[in-house]
C-alpha cells in the first residue's frame, strides 16, 4: 500500500501528533479529542466529530469562531461515547454544549449515548444532525457531508455573538434543513486500515452520488466533460432548493487539484446563472474529504444576510477561508 | 483521461475564470495575468509566475501581504515575455518591481527578456531566482520549488514594511541562498495537455528527489515506512543547512491528503529533534503542487526573528496560513 505512514494501526494517533506539532492553538486530550488550548470561559460551546479521513474535518476546525472540540474516531469509524463525553466535559463551562453530528447510524447512536451520559452529570447538551447529501432519496437516511462544515462556521458565529444554546440549536436546525449537497468521484479512496480502495472504478468511469466513506455512488457513468457532470448534479440539487439567492460551496474530495476545483467552479457559476440563480458568496476548496479520493461535491444553501456574515466572519482555523 | 475539464486546451483559461468567480479581490488581465483589484499606490511591487499546475502557486498568492501579480503560463509551460511585461506594467507605480522567478531555463529567459523590455520603458525592475531544490547537485541547475512560496511571503512582508526595492532584493536574495528543499512522490501527475502521466511508477515504488513538472526523481526506491523516507530526505537537507534554529515547511504535492501530511510532520519533528535541531515555526499544507501528484517536500530555512514575523504576518491570501 502506497501511503505516507509508519504503522497503519497508528494512522490516527500519528496524524493528531502531527497536527499538534504544527499548531500552537490546539491540544489532544483523551487520545483522540482535539480541543482549543484557550478554553471558552462563557457561553455555549460546540463539539463535532466522527470517523477520521475527512481532514481538515473536523479537527482542523477547532478554532476561534468555529468548534471548541472535535472527537476523532479511527478512519471511517465512529468515535466511542466515552471519548465524546470527554470532549463535552472538556469544553463545557456551564452554559451548555451543542453536538454537531453527521447522519450516520454509528455517529448518531454514540453521540446520543454521550449526550445521555452528560445529562446524568447535569451538563446541558443539545444535538443537531446534518443530513445534506441528497444522493440518498429517503430523508432519514441522508448522510451528512460537506454542508457540515458550513454548519460549524454558522454555529461558531452564533456562539461568538453570545446567543443561547437554545437559539443556536434552533437557528442551526433551520439552516440544516435548507442545505443540500451532492458529490461525484473520479477515483476511490485508498483506505489505510485495509490497504484496499473503497470501490472498483475503471479508467473511463466516474461515480455520481458518492459518500465520504468509500461508498460507491448511486450511478456509475462514463467520464464526461465537466460542464455535463456539473449540470447533472445541479439538476438534482435545484429540485430541493427554494429561492433564487444562494451560497455555494465547491468542495474537493482530498486528491483533486485546486486547478480542477477552479474549473468546476467556473461551470457551476455558468450553470446556476443559466437557471437565473444568483450566488452571493462562494466557498471553494477541500473542506470535507475522503482520504485521497479525486472528485468534488457541490453544496447549495439559501442565502441570508446573517449566513453570509457568519461565513465571512473571522476564524483562526487555517482551513476555513 | 479522467480530469474535471471541459476542453483540455482551455485548462488555464477555465481555471482562471473559476478563480475569478470565487474571489472578489483579483482580476485577470491580458488573458493570463492575475492582479489585485486594489492596486498598490506606493512602494515596490512583486510579480511572480511560471507554468501553471502548481496551484495555489502562484495566482493564489496574489493578495495583500504577498504578490501584486502572477503571470500564469499554460500547464508546466513558461509564460511569454509580453505577458510578463503586461504584469509589470499593470502593477508598477513608479517605485519599481521585483520579479520572483523559479530557476527553470524558460522562466529565467522570459522573465529576463521582460525585465529588459520594461527597462526600455524606464520601469525599475529587479529580479531574484529561487533555486531551493537540492535534489540536483549542481547549484546553477537547481530548480525553484516550494521554498518559492516562502520567498513570496517574506518579500510581501518587506514590501508592506515600506522597504526599498534594493533592500527587498538584497534581503530576499540572502534568504533564497539559505532555503533548501527536497521532495518525493508516490504517484506521477496526470498532465492534461497530453493525457499521460509524467512518469511510470509501480504500485510499490516511490521517487525521491522529484521536481514539480512531472520529472522523474533522482532515485526510484521501494515504498518504505514514512519515518525512513523522512530520514533519507532530512539527511540530504542537513548537509546544506547551517545553524540549529529552523523554520520548516511540509508541502503536499497536490493529491496528498492532509492526514498524511500531518503524519509526515510528526516524523519530521521527531527526526529534526533527534539531530538537536529546533523548529521555531511550522508551515504544513499544499503550497506548491504538481497537479494531482501524491507526495511531499520538506523545506528547511534558517530561523530569524524577522523571517518568523514575516511568515506570521497577516495576508488576505486564502492559501497561506
Amino acid at each position: 500500500m502506497k501511503k505516507l505512514v509508519k504503522d497503519k494501526t497508528n494512522y490516527l494517533q500519528d496524524m493528531l501528533a502531527g497536527m499538534q506539532v504544527s499548531s500552537d492553538s490546539i491540544e489532544v486530550i483523551s487520545d483522540s479529542v482535539v480541543v482549543k488550548k484557550d478554553k471558552k470561559q462563557q457561553g455555549p460551546t460546540l463539539v463535532s466529530g466522527g470517523g477520521s479521513g475527512h481532514e481538515p474535518a473536523h479537527a482542523g476546525y477547532v478554532a476561534q469562531g468555529m468548534l471548541d472540540a472535535a472527537v476523532c474516531g479511527e478512519i471511517f469509524t465512529s468515535p466511542t461515547p466515552d471519548k465524546i463525553l470527554n470532549a463535552i466535559k472538556a469544553v463545557d463551562n456551564g452554559d451548555g454544549v451543542l453536538l454537531i453530528v453527521k447522519n450516520y447510524a454509528g455517529d448518531v447512536m454514540n453521540f446520543e449515548m454521550a449526550q445521555d451520559m452528560a445529562k446524568m452529570e447535569d451538563i446541558n447538551v443539545a444535538m443537531v444532525v446534518v443530513k445534506d447529501d441528497i444522493a440518498v432519496d429517503e430523508e432519514a437516511q441522508r448522510r451528512g457531508v460537506a454542508g457540515t462544515v458550513l454548519v460549524h462556521k454558522y454555529a461558531g458565529y452564533l456562539a461568538e455573538q453570545g446567543e443561547s444554546l437554545d437559539n443556536i440549536q434552533q437557528k442551526v436546525q433551520q439552516f440544516i434543513d435548507g442545505i443540500k449537497t451532492i458529490g461525484m468521484a473520479l477515483t476511490a479512496p485508498l483506505v489505510p486500515s485495509t490497504g484496499k480502495y473503497g470501490f472498483d472504478i475503471d479508467e473511463d468511469e466516474i461515480e455520481i452520488g458518492i459518500g465520504i466513506h468509500g461508498e460507491r455512488g448511486i450511478s456509475k457513468e462514463k467520464i464526461a466533460p465537466v460542464d455535463e457532470i456539473v449540470d447533472k448534479l445541479i439538476t438534482e440539487l435545484v429540485k430541493e432548493i427554494a429561492g433564487k439567492e444562494l451560497i455555494v460551496m465547491v468542495n474537493g474530495m482530498g486528491g483533486t487539484p485546486l486547478s480542477e476545483l477552479d474549473i468546476v467552479t467556473k461551470y457551476v457559476a455558468e450553470n446556476l446563472s443559466s437557471r437565473n440563480l444568483n450566488v452571493n458568496h462562494w466557498i471553494v476548496g477541500e473542506y470535507m474529504t475522503s482520504l485521497d479520493m479525486q472528485g468534488f461535491s457541490i453544496t447549495l444553501a439559501p442565502h441570508s444576510e446573517e449566513l453570509e456574515t457568519a461565513l465571512k466572519a473571522p476564524t483562526t482555523s487555517l482551513y476555513f477561508e
